[in-house]
Parts: structure tokens; sequence; C-alpha cells
């Protein structure tokens, strides 16, 4: 069986940088948006819209239909959202099967269980997020601190319901994981090869 | 400054064995059983007793005394913990001070928080804890998986109050230590060689 780490983070965390290093000092395969890519060119969806599907709240619909009239939602939405989540189940699979690889985000230590993948998830304090995100920031969007916290939460608060819509466990909770890094004003360099060594 | 590392644990999840071997491994000083002890020394109370009162729910007039009334409270064994607890925390950081050591439980992480310590938890599954536990189980006590899972769960519970009591924070969250090892079915062994490689 092939050597799979899978990464869950909180936005703002580092987590996918240190998923992209570690993938890159243990020479395997490394999975990200490539994922997204590849979900685009079998279902014909564009990759921003995709993207922005997965981003926002999972199946809004869910809340008010239940049982049998879930599936009679007349939705075109719905219908992508569900399509774009098998497809990725299926990618995620796939990607598996090939090699020893990093995967992160895309309840990729749920939808690998029968594989034991390693599963690491990395979280870090507000402030030091807030900081990281304020550094990556485009001129041209300029938010407040406020504004910044405000949207790291609704990332994560995304990241979560996707999380626990499809494995039925809680995002973040240490129990789901192999290890838990907490990276606040962490090197990052140091940290990936600690991993690493771990490892 | 010292390099400190403190241990916090689930019990069964084979922490503090973790613990005293990473001290090993690390060439630097273990303190776990050794605090109480120091603490026997000064106060005078038998090992025994200040194990069992440490052991034991802690402040059990906590919750029905507060503000002033608490000060008042006419009980020798209240004073008694209290005693213990400074004595414990006092004790904790000298030896923090006299060199780099492994520190097990007793809320360490947060009495040396301004030492910034490596925080260091361990967890694993209850089957896990309970296949542990049973194995170091004497023949004299045999108790049912049922008794022996109420037991575990009842340490952690001690210990979560005990923490949170003092600490104000909550025990076994992951905000609070900068690594949280799942140890379910590990080698304990290249766990320590692990965890030695990423400090």
């Amino acid at each position: 069986m092939n050597r799979i780490i899978t990464i869950g983070r909180e936005f703002g965390s580092g987590g996918r940088e240190i998923g992209r290093a570690l993938a890159e000092k243990l020479q395997i395969a490394y999975y990200d948006h490539e994922i997204v890519t590849e979900i685009s060119k079998r279902t014909d969806l564009a990759v921003d819209y995709i993207q922005r599907i997965q981003e926002k709240r999972p199946f809004p619909f869910m809340n008010i239909t239940v049982g049998r009239s879930f599936w009679t939602a007349p939705s075109t939405v719905l219908e992508q959202q569900l399509t774009i989540l098998k497809q990725e189940s299926e990618i995620i699979r796939e990607m598996a099967e090939r090699s020893d690889c990093v995967i992160v985000g895309r309840c990729a230590d749920y939808v690998l269980r029968d594989n034991k993948p390693f599963r690491l998830f990395f979280y870090a304090e507000m402030d030091y997020k807030l900081a990281r995100c304020r550094e990556k920031q485009h001129d041209s969007e300029v938010l407040s601190d406020r504004e910044l916290r405000k949207q790291i939460k609704q990332m994560d608060k995304n990241r979560s319901e996707y999380y626990e819509l499809l494995s039925g466990q809680t995002w973040g909770a240490k129990e789901n994981y192999d290890l838990c890094v907490n990276t606040t004003n962490a090197d990052l360099k140091s940290l990936v090869s600690g991993i690493a060594a771990f490892l």
C-alpha cells in the first residue's frame, strides 16, 4: 500500500505550505489544486466555478430537504455539487493508488480511511494566522483586522461544515488525526524537517 | 532559559512512558513521581496521602464555597490541598530553573508558561488504552472492560478538572499544546525517536 499523508489545516496556519514542502522533502507527489483541475477535465465545469462551489457552504439545501425529497430538489447547483463531490472522492482514491503522496484538504483523511493514511492537522493562534494572511494579502484588497478575522473564521467554518457533512466527524478534533501541530510563531522550514523526521 | 518539555496525557495513552524515554534519549532530567516525593519532604505529609489527595477530585468544596467564604471553609483537607498545590507549583518552577527537563502532568505547561515550554499532549482511542491498562493490571485486581473503561474515564475527568481549575483552560484542547500525538497502535519506541527528531 502506498504511503499517504493527508493534511487538514486551519486557514492561515501554513498547512498548505508545509504540505508542499513536506512532499518535496520526501520526494513524493503533492495534490492540492491538481484535484480541482482534474475535476474540471472530467466534468467540463470551469476551474473557477468548481472552486467557488467548493469554497461556499456546501449543499445549501441540505438543511431544508431531507430523506427522499432531497433527491427531487430541482437544483442544478446541487446536482453539480454532488457531481463534484463524487468526482473528487474518485480522483483522491486514484491518486492514492498511483503512488506515495501528500493530499491537502478535501476530507482526504476520511475518503482514504481504508488506506490508513498518516493524518496531519495544522492549527495556530488567531493573531498568527491574521499576520500570515496580512502578509499574503494583495494591495487591492485591504481588509481591516476585523474583516480579515471574520474571513478566516468563515473559511474554517466552511471547511468544518464540508468535513462534517462528508465524514460525520468533527473537523479539527484531535481524535481524527495522528499528529496535530501548532504552527504559531514556528519557523515553517524547521517544522517541515521536524515532521519529515517524525515520519 | 532551559529547555523544558511538558507532557499532558490521557490515562493509558502511554504518555508517561514516552516522557521517560524521551528524557533518556535527550539526556535531560525527568520529573514525575519525584515531585510528590519532594512535596512530602517539604510538608511532612506522607507520599501516599499526597497522591491520594491529588488523584481525587481536587477541592471538593470549591463548588459550594465562592468568594470570601471559600477561605473560611474549616477544612484541614482543603488547607492541605492548597498547601500541596502551592508546593507543587514552586517545586516545578525550581526544577525548570535547575536544568533542561521533561515534566509529566501536574499542569506544568501552565505553571511554566513564562518559560515557554514545548507542550506535548498524548491521546489514544479507548480500545487501545483499555488494552494497555489490561496489560499492566495486577492479577489481584481483575476488572471487567466496563469497570476499566469507567476507571480510565474517571482518571481523565480528574486530570481535566485539576487542569481547568488551575489554568482556566480546557485540558486536552489542542490549542493549549504545541504538538498532540495520537498513540493508538503506535510503537512507543519509534514514537519517542520521532518526537526527539521533531524537537
